[in-house]
């Protein structure tokens, strides 16, 4: 059995439902990480059809002392899945095993993983307890991190779902060796992520240490991941169930989900979408007055540096704003068909704001055009 | 439009999530019942295709002057429906009006348009709000209060939901009117479970007026209903996520869900299958010492007046109380596979217990056959 070495702890403290993230290396293997873990008469490990051969028998042999029984359910890959159908497959494992109130789940996997297990732990008997175990660069700095579960609808991006907040949160950084570098690169668009929109410091930090950062180097992301979750605990306990602040941690995701939604879920990474996003959304900050063209210049290189797209598709060869701007009307973050938009007040400060409709289609049409990459 | 009279009104206190009860006649048609409904953007009524034609078109235009825009979406009607596929016909409809995160869901109808709107409410955009309008007597003296949804799944009842409230429940005794005889004993069956947990005056009352009941009389209807949901309230107040005291509300259920489950969901109603399971339970005390057999008897008899079933279906020729067994054993109440029951202590008093399997027999046995019709 292997050893695990805790290197950095964060506590989100969210009233009685408060959790801990652990981050370190040879986590996931060591039975003792899991002494932490809530207690039940069962575990289901859920995970997909990549993770499974490279840690499912690993994260299973460790929990065998924490729990009578544990059982596995093996999901296809991809966002493509995130659905109905998919998520119908942990309920029957569930039922099939007769599993009871007390059976902990465990999401395996990336964001997809996460968000699906979940809103199933979230939703089974109305609520059992469950642990995430994200193996991707993006699930371990954000999506594993707030409580925020769902499935996709055909008609709109994680519109079904819950707030619903795991029990613990474990970010062994040794599975990030076998991740792809294109899904490490949409990683770090979270990460660069929170910069702009909290603390200039990281962004320093980032646009120093991205060469350790892409060679996986240990100490730099044990930092990354650790400064990710802190940023993001802070903002997501002044505001669980996003009534406001919460909603900034969605920069350049408005624009990046009219991307996912414009090219068919699955063809460009979530993280990629959001770097591009991102410099969308710089640039109509720069058109409201939060930031000068350096910064968006900086932000576009950082961006770029980080191996992610900085410019956008062409959704629509007739009318290609006009695209962007109806499958940004599903938005959840619309309200009466208005559509909100996380802008830099300042750099490392922002906000939800609507925006003249003239001045995001100038962005669209600049964004897309070759002169920006 | 009509004008509404308020006979009788329920807290919910629940932190920052109480609601009100409002409880009278012609409520539903009036525009004033429902300037306490939480304000939106608009509103989306949920019914179907029984209630459709007598009600919609009444709250629709009721409800005109509180919102912008006021939507409906009609679902097939039965248990039956209660699942995945009609759920998303709601999704549907909400996002193909671009309804958004300040949209208010409306139930119209019985226990099962309330839950699978509750539901909807619930998870689309990880949270709306909501409001529940019963139309049948069970819905308004249980189901809509206390913030239990779900939908069924094949391998069993109500087992994927959460626990959301509604904003604000109306009950119009006015539309009983046009409810089925049998729906309304369905309804007097979760009216004189209150009794024998928590109430023994309640079911006192009950037994001296199930006539009037049956007659629809406005005041005594509305003297169950405030009551029904008083205890109900209290219950749940106490316990919102079911740790443990509001087990105690589903007295008759863990038998009459095997009996919903055996005998194929709609073939007896809810209120049928609880009525009956209130029997076997009652059966099952006396048989662990909580009350004897005068009381028995007197339930079964108070049962039987309200019109509903006392004798227990035979789910499985060859192994009759092994298929009750099997299909109580997946039963939310259930842990690591050991069935609880909840367990009349002494007249209006109850807890959830284990009993031993052979007494459990004996009760299915006894229950099954002729004698006790």
């Amino acid at each position: 059995m292997a050893s695990g070495k805790v290197l950095a702890r964060v506590s989100i403290a969210l009233d009685d439902r408060g959790y801990d993230i652990a981050i370190g290396t040879g986590l996931l293997g060591d039975a003792a990480t899991w002494q932490q873990a809530p207690k039940g008469t069962s575990a289901m490990i859920v995970t997909n059809d990549v993770v499974a051969p490279l840690y499912l028998a690993q994260l299973q042999a460790a929990l065998a002392p924490r729990y009578a029984q544990v059982h596995t359910v093996v999901l296809p890959d991809g966002e493509a899945h995130k659905d109905w159908t998919t998520l119908n497959r942990v309920f029957d494992a569930l039922l099939g095993q007769a599993a009871d109130r007390k059976a902990v789940l465990y999401a395996l996997g990336g964001g997809v993983v996460g968000d699906m297990t979940g809103f199933a732990a979230a939703c089974y008997m109305r609520g059992v307890p469950f642990v995430q175990v994200p193996t991707t660069l993006l699930a371990q700095v954000d999506s594993s991190v707030g409580g925020k579960t769902a499935i996709n609808h055909p008609l709109g991006k994680n519109m079904i779902g819950a707030f619903y907040q795991p029990g613990l949160v474990v970010c062994d950084l040794e599975v990030l060796r076998t991740l792809p570098a294109r899904e490490l690169s949409a990683g770090l668009a979270e990460v660069i992520k929170y910069g702009p929109i909290a603390d200039v410091g990281l962004l320093d930090w980032v646009e120093a240490n991205m060469g350790p950062l892409r060679a996986l180097d240990g100490a730099a992301l044990a930092h990354a991941v650790q400064r990710s979750c802190e940023i993001k605990a802070q903002v997501v306990g002044a505001d669980e169930r996003e009534a406001g602040l919460r909603a900034i941690l969605n920069f350049g995701h408005t624009f990046g989900h009219a991307i996912e939604a414009g090219m068919g879920y699955g063809a460009w990474l979530h993280g990629e979408a959001v770097g591009c996003g991102m410099v969308m959304a710089a640039h109509l900050s720069q058109r409201l007055g939060g930031v000068d063209a350096a910064f968006v210049e900086r932000l576009t290189r950082i961006v770029a540096a980080a191996g992610l797209p900085t410019r956008a598709p062409v959704l629509d060869e007739a009318d290609n704003a006009g695209r962007y701007l109806s499958l940004m009307q599903v938005d959840k973050k619309a309200e009466a068909g208005e559509i909100r938009y996380i802008v830099i007040d300042e750099p490392g400060k922002a906000s939800l704001r609507t925006a003249p409709e003239a001045v995001v289609r100038e962005v669209i049409d600049h964004c897309c055009s070759a002169a920006v990459a």
